[in-house]
C-alpha cells in the first residue's frame, strides 16, 4: 500500500479510515493496519468477493460517494444472506484516481460502514490502490450451520421474493431518460437503483435453494433450474397481486417499458429468490418436475440488464 | 457476475476456472460457482486484501498472464505469512478489458493455481468484471495460533530477513533501462521483479514482529519500530557478510545504482523482515532502546519505490 492519491498521505487516509471503520467487537484481534486482519472464526463458513468499476456498476456523476459505498457492500452482503449465512467480516480494496478529495474518500467509507452495519459486516481490512477508474472490491465472510446453495429446489416447493425484482432496472432507465424523479414511486425505483434495500430480517431457515438476484430472474432462475434438476414455473396472477406490482406497472407504463421486461430481465435488485415452503416474502410460483423456466410472460424484447449494457 | 469478454461467454470462462482451480480439499464445501463458498472456519483467522491494477503494479507487456497471476498471488500469500499464519483460502476478482483471449485468461488462472499451491492457498471463489485497465483484487485467508504482529519487537532481538531485498528493484531497473538480461545475476533480478520467492517456510515461530516487504525496508521497519516502541539498528557489516550481497552488489554497479538504496529503498521483493531471536535468514542487525531507524548507509537519493512511480 504505498500509492498516494491527491494532496494527502495515505498514511492520514488509513488513519481516517481506521476511525471510520473501529469496531469493538471482541472478535477482532487485530483490525486495519497490520499486513492483514485477526479474527475469530466459525466452523461452517461462507465467503464471497464482488468487484465495482466505475462507468460499469456505477458512476459517480449518478451516484455520490456515499450511495456508491452502500451499494457494492450491499452486493457483497446480498450473497451472504444468499447462502443463508450471518455476515461477519468484509475486506474492501480500492483503486482511486487519484483526482478524489479526502473527503471523498470519507464519504465513500462511510457509505461503506452505513451498509456494512446494517448487514452486521464488520470492515477489517482494505488495501488502497492507484487506478485510472475507480474500482471497489470486496470480500465478505459469513458463517451459517447449514448452507443454502442452488441445486436443492424440490418438485413442490413454492418460488418466493424477499421483495419484487424490477425497481432498481426501472431506476436505471429512469435516470437514462429524464434524470429526477417526479413522484414518489419514480423515487423509489431512484432509490432502489442507487441503493438497493436488502432484506437483511429474511427467514431463509426453510429455504431449499437461494440466490439474490444480482443479474435477473431469467438468468439466475435458469441456474436454480439446473443445478436443481427441476422446472421453475411462474404465475403471472401472483405477481399481480404483489403488493408493489400496481406501482412498477404504472411506472412501467411512464417509462414505456415491459413491466415484465423490468421484473424477470431486471437486476441488481440485490432481493433474495428463495424455493421451499411457506416462505416469507412474495411468491410467484412453484418448483416442478421438469427442467427450464415457464411461465413467464411474452416479452416485448428479449434484453435483460447486464450492469449498464 | 454477467459481464462477457471477448468471443467466449463468461459461462465458459467460468467453466474453465472451475477446472483450473478444482480442489479435493474436504474443507471446501462448495467452491466456485453458487454466491459464496462453503468452506471450514478455524478459531483464529487472518484476512488480508491485496489489489493490483496494470500500468502501476504489473505490466502487460513486461509479464506474461501467468506471471502476473503468480505474483499477485505471492503478494496476498506473503501477507498471510507475515503474520505467522498457514495460508488457507484465496478469492480472487478480476477486472477484464475485454480484449483478453480465453488463452490468456486460462494463463493468468494457471499463474494463480501455481503460486497458490506453493503457498498452500485454495482458490475458492471469485468475480468477473468489466474494466478499462486490467485489475485484479484478492483476498487471502489463512490460519494461525497466535498472530505475529507488528507491535511485539523487543530490545535486545535480532533483526533478520527471510533473504536480501533488493532484487525485484534491481529487475525492475533492468527492464526500465536494458530490458533482457545478461547474465545469470541479471536473470535473478529479473525474476525476482515478476515472480518473488516467497519463502513459503520460513519458520517464524519464535518472531516477535514481523512484515512482508512490499513496499521498502525504510518504510516497513519505521512501521514495525514506531509499532513496538523500539529503535531498529541496521548493521551494514552484517548484510555485506550475507551470501549475496556481492552479486547485488556487482549488478547494482553495472546499473548505475547505490545497492543500498536497493536493499532499503526497494519494494516488492515479500521478503520477510522479522524480530527475534535466532530466527532462521539473513541477521541484519538488532533492536535497540529508543525510536526509528539507524545505520542506514547514507543513500545517494531518497528515493524508494512505490510500484512504477
Amino acid at each position: 500500500m504505498a500509492d498516494r492519491s491527491g494532496a494527502f498521505s495515505e498514511t492520514q487516509v488509513i488513519a481516517r479510515l481506521r476511525e471510520i471503520f473501529a469496531s469493538s467487537d471482541p472478535r477482532i484481534e487485530v483490525g486495519i493496519g497490520d499486513d492483514a486482519a485477526v479474527v475469530t472464526g466459525e466452523k461452517r463458513q461462507v465467503m464471497t468477493t464482488d468487484m465495482a468499476v466505475e462507468g460499469v456498476h456505477f458512476r459517480s456523476d449518478w451516484s455520490t460517494p456515499f450511495e456508491i459505498g452502500r451499494k457494492v457492500t450491499a452486493a457483497n452482503a446480498a450473497d451472504v444472506l444468499a447462502m443463508g449465512a450471518i455476515p461477519d467480516y468484509l475486506l474492501v480494496a480500492v483503486g482511486l484516481t487519484g483526482a478524489e478529495e479526502l473527503s471523498w474518500i470519507e464519504d465513500l467509507a462511510r457509505g461503506i460502514k452505513f451498509e456494512a452495519d446494517l448487514a452486521g459486516l464488520h470492515v477489517i481490512g482494505g488495501d488502497i490502490s492507484r487506478s485510472e477508474k475507480l474500482v471497489i472490491s470486496m470480500t465478505a465472510v459469513g458463517h451459517c450451520d447449514k448452507a443454502i446453495t442452488r441445486d436443492g429446489a424440490k418438485v413442490g416447493d413454492g418460488i418466493f421474493l424477499s421483495s419484487l425484482t424490477g425497481w432498481s432496472a426501472a431506476g436505471l432507465t429512469l435516470l437514462q431518460s429524464q434524470g429526477s424523479p417526479k413522484d414518489e414511486t419514480q423515487e423509489k425505483a431512484l432509490r432502489e437503483f442507487k441503493n438497493p434495500t436488502i432484506d437483511y430480517g429474511f427467514d431463509s431457515s426453510k429455504a431449499t435453494a437461494m440466490c439474490d438476484i444480482s443479474d435477473s430472474i431469467m438468468e439466475q432462475a435458469a441456474q436454480i433450474a439446473a443445478a436443481s434438476g427441476v422446472e421453475l414455473y411462474f404465475d403471472a396472477k401472483l405477481i399481480t397481486k404483489s403488493e408493489e406490482f400496481s406501482s412498477l406497472q404504472s411506472l412501467a407504463a411512464e417509462l414505456k417499458i415491459d413491466v415484465w421486461l423490468l421484473i424477470f430481465g431486471g437486476g441488481e435488485d440485490h432481493v433474495l429468490f428463495a424455493t421451499g415452503v411457506d416462505l416469507p416474502g412474495v411468491r410467484i410460483g412453484e418448483v416442478l418436475s421438469g427442467s427450464g423456466l415457464s411461465g413467464i410472460p411474452a416479452l416485448e424484447s428479449d434484453r435483460v440488464w447486464s450492469h449498464f449494457r
